[in-house]
């Protein structure tokens, strides 16, 4: 029903290309999924994102459970129904909105309980019930309930954490066995903040279980890159081959390059959606603020180099006025261009892995990007 | 270059399908011109309103040239290629934001003194102040600038008002005639409030003066749509039937079927895109709002009988939790619906003139919609 198989591997990096098998689909790994919190990518018509070449989002439960509901979902026919999407949705457990968003909440050893951030109502959230809600959804891919270590923490509470991010991941395995028609790709995720004995451990525990894929998480908190990327590095030794390997919430240009090198073959990140909203766009030289005052007669596009539909058909000024005005227009055209942006990224980073030429790719693209420390 | 051409009278009333031919292009009328106030149709890329078979829409002079500036379209090369619109461009003379929208104003012989409402900046707009704006932006059709009169006013006042309308009338003819390379079409603007007289006086003035075609003013200010509809008449009747007549800011389904009976050929209004971004949207079984409870789990389009992108693709479920949930891509949706309601009732009202059926299509527009009183 689901699989995945590597299909190239790089000679000089842990690159490699794959293919995630599912019954809706095969998706052509490294692949970035562009984020479509409350089922829909914000400011973009479903089948612009598809033109654009992607056939997977990210949606998120904790959105989706508190509004519409997962059940007003299902009973419109599943997320991929509801919101026009032809191709696969990996969907969040909710955790992380849980710790990020709701106005409270208290960890207990069997979940979550927490309180709305839309209108205070309560809620308790179970490693069960999160795939419950997932399933309900209709999710392709469902992530397990874990939880979320702060950066920096002390040993004792980022082991407390990470301990109970297995019990959970322990009794989601254990749902899914005692349910054989669950029908979707469940992904297991590593913990152990940034402790590298306690990340090897979640690692070698997590991939025990014998989950679908196996997500590596906690990263993106706020750390330095230097030590996200040894966190990655030390995850993937551990993680065997034939294992998709999802690294959760990340990144800029760069971030995903030096990811992939090391291993990683699947991204979300809400930077090219959001940072679009805010002015901001990725161009083949750099980030530019459509903002500036310099662009107000500027006749150029966003990217000279760039073929998208954004850069084929506006100026810099044109857009940069739209911005000042705060026209609607405005988060449309700039989100095409980014994800346009995105989707090509990921069609270079498999090119140059196909050709042995992804050290020089990162080379290029660390001329323009930085490594993130948070977003 | 600019003709104006009856190509069909309707037997039953003063309904006509009509000829706008301009160096851009031919325009069939009855027409409605979305409004693409500054520099866009709110939430719309150029070519889906395109390919909702709109050829002109309406900018407003006032906030173009406010912000980004005339002089920086023009610079640009003018309206279209500024916001990549392949047809025809309308634009007002900023007349009527001034009065509606600038913090200040003053009324003087030779126009009127305003305050920004972006920055408060001071400004002096006459007639040929306007002429030359709306020439920067190279509009295809420009009006002149003209007085605002409200309703309920006095007899004294309205006079006042409709003569300081038609000498500004009088500068901008005087204007054209000077620079015979003013290239556009340039439209007078009947005033007289809801005076009988004054109105017949003040379009016997404006059609004498020999514009290129002739837009009824200082209508949809609040006054009963019985005695709207009687100041349409009497306008109508003094205007010569080689002119093409522009009711400015009107209106629902019903306003715009009537007026067309009475003998009008071009419309504009905010209410296709302004509603949309508030949630209700035209169906042809009258308005509706997106936001009501019962829509939870409605799995059936805006309306079954509709044809347009969002009815094909999306239920109004969730339209209705985009609603909720402020998702920016439901204005986009919503405004869509809108324009392609918009757009087939034209389409409409001229297959009913073809066929003579136009009073019978009142009928019907009737059993849902109402005249506004304002907007």
């Amino acid at each position: 029903m689901f699989k995945f198989k590597v299909i190239h591997k790089d000679r000089f990096t842990k690159a490699r290309i794959g293919l995630l098998c599912t019954p809706r689909g095969v998706i052509e790994t490294p692949v970035f999924m562009p984020v479509g919190t409350q089922a829909t990518v914000k400011a973009m018509p479903p089948d612009v994102v598809a033109g654009l070449g992607y056939n997977i989002l990210l949606c998120n439960t904790y959105h989706l459970y508190l509004r519409p509901g997962d059940e007003v979902i299902k009973a419109l026919g599943g997320l991929h129904k509801f919101m026009n999407w032809k191709g696969l949705i990996l969907t969040d457990s909710g955790g992380f909105q849980v710790y990020s968003l709701s106005q409270f909440r208290k960890i207990t050893e069997e979940g979550v309980i927490f309180k709305s951030h839309l209108d205070g109502s309560e809620h308790f959230l179970t490693p069960v019930k999160a795939l419950e809600i997932q399933k309900n959804l209709n999710s392709d891919i469902v992530m397990v309930l874990d939880t979320c270590i702060p950066y920096p923490i002390s040993f004792e509470e980022a082991k407390y954490l990470t301990e109970l991010t297995h019990k959970w991941a322990i009794e989601s395995i254990k749902y899914k066995k005692r349910h054989p028609d669950y029908g979707r790709a469940v992904f297991g995720i590593i913990q152990g903040g940034m402790f590298k004995e306690l990340r090897k451990e979640s690692t070698r525990f997590i991939v025990e279980l014998g989950f679908d894929g196996i997500a590596i998480g906690g990263l993106s908190v706020g750390e330095p890159a230097e030590l996200r990327n040894d966190m990655i590095e030390l995850s993937i030794e551990e993680i065997p081959e034939e294992f998709p390997r999802y690294l959760m919430g990340v990144g800029t240009p760069l971030d995903i390059v030096e990811a992939v090198i090391r291993g990683v073959d699947m991204f979300d990140c809400v930077l090219p959606t959001r940072n679009a909203r805010r002015g901001t766009v990725f161009t083949s030289r750099g980030p530019l603020s459509i903002k500036r005052a310099e662009f107000k007669t500027d006749e150029s596009p966003l990217d000279p180099e760039c073929e998208c539909y954004v850069c084929r058909n506006f100026s810099r000024a044109y857009l940069r006025h739209l911005f000042n005005a705060k026209e609607l227009l405005v988060y449309h055209l700039l989100t095409l261009h980014n994800l346009f942006y995105y989707a090509k990224l990921m069609k270079t980073i498999k090119e140059a892995i196909k050709l042995g030429k992804v050290l020089e790719l990162k080379e290029k693209v660390k001329e323009f990007y930085e490594a993130s420390n948070n977003f």
